[in-house]
């Protein structure tokens, strides 16, 4: 099973090593992370630099596909090459899926048209540009089109993905191997639950994240 | 407040990208890869690279170090200059941590010692060999030591220690921006609450990786 793995230039790290450390204990698992380009890929933090091991034009196909998100999503927005890339995919895989603001790209190349998708919860109304309705749940299965909401989604998506791909089993071995007991110290990852001043401190904040560059 | 990630060959990418994202969102934070030289360094699935930005022998001092797991550990259980780098890093930290396995590492350089501690739940018996108590907590603090469980854990002890570094209130929103509101599909991430029969299957197939090799 083809896993295809998509990074760029300011992506967010736990978006895609979430889902990777699942996906990767798939039975029969081929993952590969792929670039624009062959070669290192940095986060959006500057500090974090992952190696793409194969570019766009050397996967044609993939079994699933995983975009992740990132403030480098807004210079991935114009239609172009890895709109092409990402739609060329699509047309064979099992799962197409994204996390966070991942789930904008896929929007932009018109594969959520007319479907409900999550995305990160600072930039779910954006999905109304691309005729896609967003809802704040955490993980959303529409069809074969998965969409995660914010960064730490992706441990969820994964596991409920890989319970549709291999069975509950499967899926409870690798929540067990990677020991996903989740014990947060704060009742504050929804901006349904944190605090009402720190979820409107972090929209102020992160406002111009949100404006689309291309 | 500079901040040491260790890696290594072999390593568990989600054991130090998980803190990684939390602390790099620490205000003032100075991040580094650090490995035992500079250059790419290989999770144990062989299919995610990342870089080490700087040799241990570069980063004579940090805040706060964090040591990951992985099956890698195995092959830096012996004394030498990597666990005297750990030692000296420790002699001027503010917060000496680990995730998963690598609580054997620091075990091993006897920074734990008389401690009690927590690691992945299949290692955590190995703790013993080193004078350490182990406990099946998901995160412990001991003083300044901070030890978390398997893998996935390493969100709950960046955010936790996030919280004693910066205050509530910080940790909070970080947990809100990488939107840590966990929805797993199943309640199977510790031996304590998954089937027993996937807990022994597992601890079964992942003898081997239990066996010091140095």
């Amino acid at each position: 099973m083809k896993i295809a793995l998509f990074v760029y230039e300011g992506f967010t790290a736990l978006d895609i090593v979430g889902p990777y450390e699942v996906l990767a204990s798939l039975p029969n698992a081929d993952v590969v992370f792929v670039g624009e380009q062959r070669g290192p890929v940095t986060a959006h933090t500057q500090r974090l630099t992952l190696n793409a091991d194969a570019a766009i034009d050397e996967v044609p196909e993939a079994d699933v596909l995983v975009v992740p998100g990132g403030p480098g999503q807004r210079d991935l927005m114009a239609d172009g090459p890895l709109h092409d890339w990402i739609r060329q995919i699509d047309t064979g895989s099992k799962w197409t899926t994204s996390v966070c603001t991942g789930s904008l790209i896929l929007a932009a190349t018109g594969l959520l048209k007319g479907r409900t998708a999550t995305s990160h919860w600072l930039a779910l109304e954006e999905l109304r540009r691309y005729d896609v309705t967003p809802t704040l749940e955490r993980v959303v299965f529409q069809d074969k089109y998965v969409t995660a909401a914010g960064v730490s989604s992706g441990i969820d998506m994964a596991l409920a993905l890989t319970a549709k791909i291999a069975g509950d089993a499967t899926a409870q071995t690798i929540q067990l191997m990677i020991e996903y007991d989740p014990q947060p110290p704060f009742d504050a990852g929804s901006p349904t639950k944190a605090p009402a001043e720190i979820v409107e401190n972090l929209r102020d904040r992160s406002r111009f994240l949100l404006e689309p560059k291309a």
